[in-house]
């Protein structure tokens, strides 16, 4: 079994995106400038501001974070957004989910220009990377494509399963394993809360990409020997065994199901930090207007 | 076994259209106004926008269509979808596939208004369609989900094979099928090009969905006792039996397969005409600003 170390190889990216960074920026070009916007207090949305931010630095990018009231109308935020659009200084451009009750998601990511959408979840990324043309990759399903290059796993013909329907990750990550490239050329079934026989669908995979948000959800006797497990779950749940009083897990059965792959990643320090450089990705080609100009 | 017939239920929806457009005039709209671009005199391209304008005049539509050299400049084509585009008095324009070699598909979709593109290409109605956002659905799968409805096949839970991956059938055809709705909510395999073991995926289906365009690919024992065969393949071959030389044919050994399905579609007269049906429902949408203001 091998294990995907996600955390050494998101650093070991930054590092190469930095050098890229400092190559453009010799070549005349701007320091590339991400602006992240966040709505209330969440904890768990500050920490992933806080990372994405502190990831912006040590590439070398320029970032800004804009703040909005809890209680501000959606009005605000869009007008915040449509400002950003439109400033010529910023190359990116996400706003950190969820949101408040009272403000549409899909209205605010709808308002966020294409050309600045790192987050790839705009219906025009959406649509371009559905019909193969260049596009910003959503966050999560591009780091995970990543991973399978960085660790050499050949998917071609293989049986990939993919656990969870969501529109930041089951879908878009069915779409770009079942597309004709590598990685893709899988064969692709997608499971959810309807699926009949998950375990036995599951007993079929080449490869597992689970993002149900449910912690232990893939137990050993789901997984066949010598498969590739990717798990995109991350639960927080109690401990006693934390100073916090709370821990990170994911949707696989670690433990037991770990002897069995060929490749499996783990919670933390697998999937989750591969997504924040993609995003560092996205705002680079923003910057260099690699997909719209 | 069922034959799916969609012939005749195309012409059902077509004369419940016919009236709904009779009551959008009545209630002051105006007549829906679908422009067709043809690019050449290919025979199958001839034939197929014939039979569209021939529906539009059935149900009560405004159609026009617009003729393009084969030997043209693409500029051109790309000048005619942009006067369309700002044409107020049309609400729906598609340009007929396949295109001369010397022009790009993909540049003329994304010229077309994502507001006027009723086949459901443009990369705004793809995108829109995969988050789960109101647009106008792909002609042929919309046409598919409509059989399924029509026919009262319940598809929950099921497993769902799609053969082909396609931008306008496969891909779209397996977003559709997984989401959270009736018809949907299966578990979706998309097969392609690179899928080992095919046959044996096939064995395991509830309801296989085939757009390969590989005359007689779905033999007997691919398909379970019992399942749903729908035949999106449409081929032309030669034969000796019809005044033409030439005859439709599917992707399906009806003869051997048919005796094993719940339902099965023929071709011709199963999907094809559907298609159709889709285009009439997504331009009368548009005359109604029903998606787009």
């Amino acid at each position: 079994m091998k294990l995907i170390k996600g955390k050494e190889i998101s650093e070991l990216i930054k590092d190469e995106i930095a050098v890229r960074v400092k190559e453009h920026i010799n070549a005349g070009g701007k320091v590339p400038h991400l602006a992240a916007v966040i709505v209330g207090n969440d904890p768990a949305s500050e920490t992933y501001v806080a990372h994405k931010v502190k990831a912006c630095e040590k590439v070398g990018f320029r970032s800004s974070l804009i703040r909005i009231d809890e209680n501000a109308q959606e009005q605000e935020l869009l007008s915040r957004v449509e400002e950003i659009n439109n400033d010529d200084s910023i190359d990116g451009l996400i706003v950190q989910l969820p949101l408040p009750d009272h403000m549409s998601e899909d209205k605010v990511i709808e308002k966020i220009s294409h050309k600045k959408d790192v987050d790839g979840f705009h219906p025009v990324n959406v649509g371009r990377m559905v019909i193969g043309l260049p596009s910003y990759l959503p966050a999560t399903p591009f780091g995970i494509l990543e991973l399978f290059r960085r660790s050499e796993i050949k998917t071609k013909g293989k049986h990939c399963v993919i656990l969870g329907r969501s529109n930041i990750v089951g879908k878009p990550m069915a779409m770009l394993m079942s597309r004709k490239a590598e990685p893709g050329n899988c064969t692709v079934t997608m499971c959810h809360s309807s699926t009949e026989n998950l375990a036995g669908i599951c007993r079929t995979a080449d490869i597992i990409i689970s993002a149900m948000g449910t912690p232990g959800f893939v137990k050993a006797d789901m997984v066949k020997e010598g498969a590739v497990v990717i798990d995109v779950g991350i639960t927080r749940i109690k401990s006693d065994k934390t100073k916090s009083g709370w821990k990170l897990t994911g949707d696989v059965d670690f433990e037991n199901v770990a002897p069995k792959c060929s490749y499996i990643t783990p919670v933390p320090g697998g999937v989750g930090p591969m997504t924040i450089v993609s995003l560092l990705e996205n705002t680079l080609k923003a910057a260099g207007k690699k997909i719209y100009f």
